[in-house]
């Protein structure tokens, strides 16, 4: 039986960060999830490769450690870039709202707010999976300490949002450093120590406050860059 | 809907190995291929928080670049170890050969000998996915110039065997350098460079002979060990 749903995860080694391409096998059309300068071409060839016909270069947020590849993608295949309409980019085609609906084929991208990390952080459900950015990582979460960051926000997001989707829905992340590639959302329900079922809000405060860490290396190329789709 | 097949991919990042957890989410059956010393606490912790009870402990090859966990699990869980007969190891509970099967609850593990990159290379097939060892990499393949190699082993090993499944059948390699996580038969089929559908074995042997490899920085420990089923 032929799968009905593309999916392909790529890492991208300097920053840890996943990128995936997502789409409908029948109508080919697809959609990437937070592409990284650095590896354009890589997955570039790849969407070739698979024959698809890409429809939006989706960010998860505006990304502080990387610089996004969402407007050279658009430049070279068409394809309409799209993120939180808290963002309030002027470089996107797309500012989405929380709910938001964007179709591959007779398949559905769901785009749901999920601020904390940033205010304007979204995750993406797709088919099973949700796309969960820097708000929920596996077994961790996204820093809080800049860019309008907040551990009410974050907390609640995934708390009242992510975790009230089904146990068995697959959750890939903007990043992780310790070599997982997937979880769920009952496995993060229980075993996630920042942010699991048995913490409060409190815990998950204290927990944040003591994290020490450091400045991100890019964040001053990155920032800029990302207000504008990723022109450097 | 819940998962029937459980399904890890995990990563270990100074070798760019793939380890892999599968499993039946009926019984809680489970196997684990290709496990590295170095990630060992982060792949028990997994296992337990997924409840699973691990049959057996897989290595596609004797491995040059980095050393198994194998024996080290075993030890810690119960599990048996499992390798190619043709690698004729003392340390390990079962040598398999080719076309046997190991069952995870209902679901069937098959082994396929897939000799080249080593002699006692072996795919393991589960589910729709085959982990394809050093055999098949993603658009590469296995070097084939110590342990026994063969380009023509190698060459047949994928083209009449793995070639011969299904296209949407989906790769797991236990290497990628490029931030690649799956492939699927069809796509290498197409767009393998080394050993796709229009490469002759003279092609390929080309190819290979023009590679200019480095010696295995880890060979000189990672050997010794290996045959020990990781015992250092």
């Amino acid at each position: 039986m032929k799968n009905e749903t593309i999916f392909f995860q790529l890492f991208e080694h300097e920053s840890s960060t996943y990128t995936y391409i997502i789409g409908d096998n029948k109508t080919k059309e697809a959609a990437i999830i937070d592409p990284v300068i650095e590896t354009i071409e890589r997955d570039l060839k790849l969407l070739k490769e698979l024959e698809l016909k890409l429809l939006y270069v989706l960010d998860t947020h505006v990304h502080a450690d990387h610089i996004t590849a969402s407007g050279e993608i658009r430049k070279r295949t068409g394809a309409k870039t799209a993120i939180s309409a808290i963002a309030g980019l002027d470089c996107a085609d797309l500012l989405l709202e929380d709910g938001q609906e964007l179709k591959l084929g007779n398949k559905i991208i769901k785009a749901i707010t999920t601020p904390g990390h940033t205010n304007s952080c979204m995750s993406f459900y797709f088919e099973g999976r949700i796309f969960t950015g820097d708000t929920l990582l596996i077994r961790g979460s996204g820093r809080t300490d800049f860019q309008q960051g907040s551990n009410e926000k974050l907390y609640q997001s995934v708390h009242q949002k992510l975790f009230q989707l089904p146990n068995e829905t697959q959750v890939y992340p903007a990043h992780d450093y310790g070599g997982f590639t997937s979880s769920t959302i009952g496995l993060e329900k229980k075993h996630n120590p920042r942010l699991g079922e048995s913490k409060s809000i409190d815990d998950f405060k204290k927990i944040m406050s003591e994290l020490k860490l450091s400045y991100p290396k890019k964040i001053e190329q990155a920032l800029p860059a990302n207000l504008k789709c990723g022109k450097i």
